[in-house]
């Protein structure tokens, strides 16, 4: 007897065709665009029965389908859909940006042409201060009257380096060569294509606190405004299982666990054992371990069984 | 100012360079031998410091800051180290096992050699029972006399099976034709090659319980005998930050903090809007996304908030 | 000024369009369909004009430019297109085909799925001979008489397999255990996509004719019936550059200089030099590196400058 | 009865260890070293073994296996062997270095800390013309008074950039946006680690003459300062089947073949056929395919069968 083969269409997701072409603004000019796109929360799930065979295929919705997938980090259903972006980007975020290997990239040129002619400028509200609890971050921002001054230098000297630059053309420098001081936010442009399991992966860092401003720009555009509406199952799983989600070590769930028994004492036993109540003239010295579950806490509303002074 | 290069060896891990070349047993007839490795626990460090520069070396002391990669998923320290293994396998197993593809590989060619003449086989104890929750696992055991009559025949099979694999190779059959109907638990053997932060992960998942029992006791000998010993901190980290780790969805966190207020009928509300509490014929049904919290509760020593009967 | 954007729609191939889900049929219960695709030939003039920037806009014919990249091994722009396959192979020749890492893959499980029951056959006149000259390889088939007796064991070894695994099953042996002695060649399935830079590589080898049989139906299917019509200018080029193509050695390009120029002498001294020329009673002996360059000039009609016997 | 298993010890090329650690000099202020290493020629013999079998073992020397391998692209066993650099790369040839996705890579963090206080400055007699006939290329030089001029401007920038980039941090801008116009060729420093066949992928189009002049002069140090002593029977095989290779196409095939049977007219006519003998105003128009065979037949001392001219 002859098989039947499902007919079969490409996908096609309306708000993503909605969107193909036109860019999403980002910082001052830069831009995200959805270029092309292959599948759709569909395509996750016929890749996951041909997994699970014919006779899960009544068990499961769709969405909880795709849930158990996500919870369950069964990624390889996820790698079935593809996007493909045509991004602008300063160039330090776009180091930032291809350290994630996974992907296909077809960048602008600088040898082959000449520099697009722009740098991100900062306006003078926004030059951030060093955070000074994270040695790689920032938080709030520099007096607008001292950022004022800043602004100016630095439109000053995008402007000398494009000078400088294009004085080397003139001289009939090579262009691999004389964009060698160019500033490290001169705009690039490129092609970029990831498949959606990689894609989270890029959010779920990038769109994280930690995350540098810029570039979480970026993602949160990508996030939010096209994933979201591309793969909307995959999306609210996202959020729920990575996003949102919190995980706690060995060490925390043993806490928790003395806590929900209300045993403070084993509580505070169990973190003495693990080495994170150590004091210091009478405070508690700054125990990242301990300083991380206690933002943990927090975000569940639980008392942080121990007083920060002795 | 001439810079000056620290003095550099590579690094060399004793308890590794005791167990260079020599077997672990796994299965019937499968081992699993250290050949070669690159790095060890200061690896990591010394990578992650090239990272965070010269200003954070005396902060952190080395387990410290490696539990901290652990922690924070900061991987790419983690693949500074590398190590190379002699297997020997079930070819089912194998397959499972090269679905790993962060990983150098060289396997035995049955294309140009003739094929093991060995292949898994079954004692009569050690028959499982399909799992009845669990669509792709197995739980107990088919009792011991139906499992001898299994076991004589899977040994008649394998017979039969090298006796036509050889009758073809007599003929003049080419191997790589003459193999095409040995049983699917043919032993093979290879090199494999693979950083650590990949090894991780690939133990992540097959230590689990529920990855398959034969991939399970390959994973458990290279990280309980091998990886434990080769960088002892990495692995006390991954113990604490990975294996027993929980992570808890937005929605599981939101009926956990419920409950720690004591407010068992918030909880109750949460669960009903997440739909998890639907009923049949006055019973809980088997919403998969609820008894899994169940069991991190019960690991907790929480105690449920919802009656299975209503 | 605002920009303006190109307007953007995914690109359709007609040719892929009208084979969309229909099955390609291989072996003698195998098949390859497309399941889905990203791109075409202009995309990857898109994407390797956004490197060239707009000056070369005008410059390169879009064959031109496929051309150059082929030729020139440019594979980034290649990567930009994306295609996807459902697949039924024996297993034996999937797990030659997963050995190709940069491929997204879900396969039918036999853990969570009865296994198909359907194992790859051999007709009496299908049963190939090993190669003399290449350990790895075959060459010419068994006479049909002492065909058909192999093949009418294949028969019954597949259905004792199939009977054995019935019954394991029968006694309640889970899946995962039960399938351990099913024959190499058991059918599975297999959703497999690949960007088109991976693919050609993919063809390239195991369209080769040293690729073992069974692959190379599937790979010559993917080559000649499918890429050939989605992206025509590629396989045009990919034929021209790749398959078609043949490289020469530092030494055999100093041979064949001497060669052009007419010095038969000074070709054999080089031969001599490189060691391809020892005698064992009075023949050459079989020098690899000799006897594969006697093999290219045999393609390009060049007389071999050194005879056989001395 | 028992298998032995042949003792192993990590192989040791005395030659790598000899300069383990000690900066080779690359640019004004760059350097590789050798950080760590795994494996030798020997391991890649030992990893092809295990897909031959024993069979082999004796038919083949080690130094005809691995021109075997390097000859027919059998790559897996080139994988098995590693090693890890300590570099300090200006950044814009950093950028095109890790374009190399397969490798593993630890940089120096300029939001952990402050940026390296060095940027690659270019002497009077080295500022490089912009090549005429390849558009990403440079040639020749510009004159040493005119050099002198740009080489002044060239450090007045850098020294603004510093000056500009520490008032930022003195102002307590955070170091991750401070470091935002710090000039492309900025020094950073970086922990590299790649297998042996990923890095002959690099070296070969690295060390080639149409990369840039910059990050060539790393590829060469790597190649012949180190993995030439490193795995010297690989790099021969490199340089004779890969670096010194030629490949020759269909058509150039097809050529080539006409004009060894000294039949000129074929040779022309085939010319014609693929579309390389255009006229513009009585002089061959440019033809990207053609000129490139006839820099090939020029290597070859093969005389160009068309004029120039009509």
């Amino acid at each position: 007897m002859e098989r039947e083969f499902e007919e079969i269409k490409r996908p096609t997701v309306e708000a993503v065709e909605a969107m193909l072409g036109k860019p999403f603004k980002v910082l001052d000019d830069g831009f995200v665009r959805v270029v092309d796109y292959m599948g759709s929360d569909a395509s996750i799930v016929q890749a996951a029965r041909v997994s699970y065979g014919k006779g899960t295929k009544k068990r499961h919705q769709d969405r909880g389908l795709i849930r158990y997938l996500m919870r369950h980090k069964h990624t390889t259903p996820f790698e079935m859909c593809e996007i493909k972006f045509h991004v602008r980007v300063p160039m330090d975020t776009w180091r930032q940006w291809i350290r994630h290997r996974t992907a296909n990239v077809n960048e602008y040129s600088t040898r082959y042409s000449i520099a697009i002619d722009a740098a991100y400028e900062t306006s003078p509200d926004s030059w951030r201060l060093q955070a000074v609890n994270n040695r790689q971050g920032s938080e709030g921002f520099l007096d607008t009257e001292q950022g004022a001054k800043l602004s100016v230098k630095e439109k000053q000297l995008h402007e000398l380096s494009r000078q400088i630059y294009e004085e080397r053309l003139q001289s009939g420098v090579a262009r691999e060569q004389a964009r060698k001081d160019l500033p490290l936010c001169t705009y690039t442009e490129a092609y970029w294509k990831i498949d959606l399991h990689n894609l989270l992966h890029f959010l779920r860092l990038r769109m994280d606190e930690h995350a540098q401003y810029e570039i979480r720009q970026y993602a949160k555009i990508i996030g939010e405004k096209i994933v979201s509406r591309w793969v909307p199952l995959v999306w609210e799983a996202f959020q729920d299982y990575v996003l949102e989600a919190e995980t706690f070590s060995r060490l925390e769930r043993e806490i928790l666990s003395a806590l929900y028994k209300g045993n403070k004492d084993e509580a505070l036993k169990l973190a003495e054992e693990f080495g994170w109540l150590t004091y210091k003239e009478g405070k508690l010295t700054g125990n990242i371990e301990r300083l991380e579950f206690e933002q943990k806490l927090k975000d569940l509303n639980i008392t942080i069984p121990w007083s920060s002074e002795k």
